[in-house]
């Protein structure tokens, strides 16, 4: 038995239904800033070992919401679990980032890649989603979450993190067709695994494409926002008979969020580079509209905390369709009290 | 006595004059990709003894002009010789990028910073642009340039490269004017350093904002943009009897481009991210463009780079006041082979 959805905020607001106030939730939110993050993490060894854990991925998923009156829960879990059950050899090294010990370079590389069965090889993540859904209890709603095949795509090919996205963009000029290949098992997988997480709970999903804003805008199209526009096709609508929105978000896709909003999501990600008024007037009210605060504006004195975030909530105007969120994750050297005094400024606004 | 200029193609585009063809350079055109470049830099002993003679900078500055029939040559050396002339201690490590031993962190250390004469600390530029002007003979303009106030300050306030940005961030929000008075320093020595040049024999310049793409729209604007106008604003206008056309870009800066447009300067930087058709109307008319080949469209077969080439000729359109260049410098794992086809595509061009 489910338990009743008690606070929907962000649920209405991602499909743009008018709510007594602004929802928000923090990319990033269970993460290193906090306290308590960091000492589950010393638990349980290290970073992938957390994630594969149902029960320390609830643990941390629950700590932003145990401590902040924030207005969703976003599973704990990483961008490359889909790679990772794909045995290519993903670790973490300690400050390292990921790195991927078999990277995929060529078309035999490609082949042998087989599409993860959620309910074996991802089945800890579905699991932590049934497990985190139960221990929510109805406070606010999971979203679930994915990375964008092209952003996958490029750790799967560089090897890892990457500043020029050299190897990856050497393989779209070279053999398209086998860069293609890739994104396409990667689409697939991803399918799979948003509703396997929509099925275990989550009530609203987002794909994260972190570095689609490297591609030209051809290129953007081509490789990243037509896999993502593949998944969101094939997403399940609804669940316990509500719809189940979709976001989508590419750092650095200022201005491509109009063709994001045509791909059939319900809201589109904006990073703090680009204003909500200049968003929304991109997007034509077709979609809600997710952000922006610099994520480094949690470094600011209180009083300048205080007064982005007004900012930010001024400058999406009035009407439905805005959740609040960060332009980018929290960085792990936040002050937990700045994110307390930004949380109360978006819960007590009144739009001016 | 100076010699002619025999081809003034790049000084008449950045003008807004009609050209026979469309001119071409590429940044970093003087590079590792090149074997002589390497051979350079192996007497040279390390990259900056080879900035800091006029002998090995006017060498390598000449390699890309030998070896194509490139429009223009640019001055080789780095964004980062005005924090080496304020002595904070920079060093490039092999492989590392920039590290600066004693980073920008307060407003004393703020204080200490002494705008470098460039008859004195920067006398190693200056002589290197009046030798390569003679060594030039005429054959191409010579373009001299400078890092944006912005962009240098990070790397000072950081004290190497970054990901994040996270100090210079943080400085931004806890005490904006220390990092205002940094930026007014910066833009002070660059406008002395910038006139030196144009003095010695540069006759076009261009400010480098590699990093003005990661603010938002507002901090761009006061923390970027507005040193980068004082400098245009403070340029020598002519030498030579010609117009010293200056050209602006930030990397990352695509939504910007009308802002950078209405600052005086004459031409304005693209990179791979904005068509160039959608970049003209962004400025109407009102500066050239300069760009914008993804740099890593250089890795394509030959066929694939010449249509590359072909598309983004195209996606200018037709009239005055395009330079070929690429969006961002070329990589060092470049084939000197590709970019003879890049170079002989762009010349051969005719608008369908």
């Amino acid at each position: 038995m489910t338990a009743v959805l008690k606070n929907d905020l962000l649920l209405r607001a991602l499909l743009r239904e008018p709510t007594p106030r602004r929802p928000i939730w923090l990319m990033r939110q269970a993460g290193r800033y906090l306290p308590e993050y960091r000492a589950t993490r010393a638990r349980a060894g290290n970073f992938m070992a957390m994630c594969m854990s149902p029960q320390f991925a609830c643990e941390v998923t629950l700590q932003p919401i145990d401590r902040y009156p924030l207005d969703a829960a976003i599973l704990f879990s990483d961008i490359l679990t889909i790679p990772h059950a794909m045995d290519v050899g993903l670790e973490f090294e300690a400050g390292e980032g990921p790195k991927i010990e078999r990277p995929i370079r060529s078309a035999a590389d490609v082949d042998k890649l087989k599409i993860p069965d959620p309910a074996h090889e991802l089945r800890y993540v579905v699991d932590a989603v049934a497990l985190i859904r139960r221990e929510l209890n109805g406070r606010v709603p999971l979203i679930g979450f994915a990375g964008s095949p092209w952003t996958v795509g490029t750790y799967m090919v560089e090897g890892g993190g990457s500043k020029t996205f050299g190897r990856i963009k050497r393989m779209m000029y070279e053999s398209p067709r086998v860069l293609h290949r890739l994104l396409d098992v990667l689409a697939r997988s991803t399918i799979l695994y948003l509703n396997a997480q929509i099925a275990a709970g989550a009530q609203a999903v987002m794909v994260f494409d972190t570095w689609g804003g490297v591609l030209t805008p051809a290129q953007y199209e081509e490789f990243s926002l037509h896999y993502m526009a593949q998944i969101v096709d094939a997403l399940t609508r609804e669940a316990d008979g509500r719809r189940v929105p979709s976001i989508v978000f590419t750092k650095g896709g200022g201005a491509w969020l109009a063709k994001i909003a045509a791909i059939g999501c319900d809201a589109v990600g904006v990073d703090w580079t680009t204003d909500l008024a200049t968003a929304r007037a991109a997007v034509g009210g077709r979609v809600a509209l997710q952000g922006n605060l610099d994520p480094s504006a949690l470094f600011a004195p209180a009083a300048t905390l205080h007064a982005e975030t007004l900012r930010v909530l001024d400058s999406f105007g009035a009407g439905p369709g805005h959740v609040f969120n960060l332009g980018h994750g929290i960085t792990p050297d936040v002050d937990p009290e700045r994110v307390a005094v930004l949380v109360d400024t978006v819960r007590n606004y009144t739009p001016r």
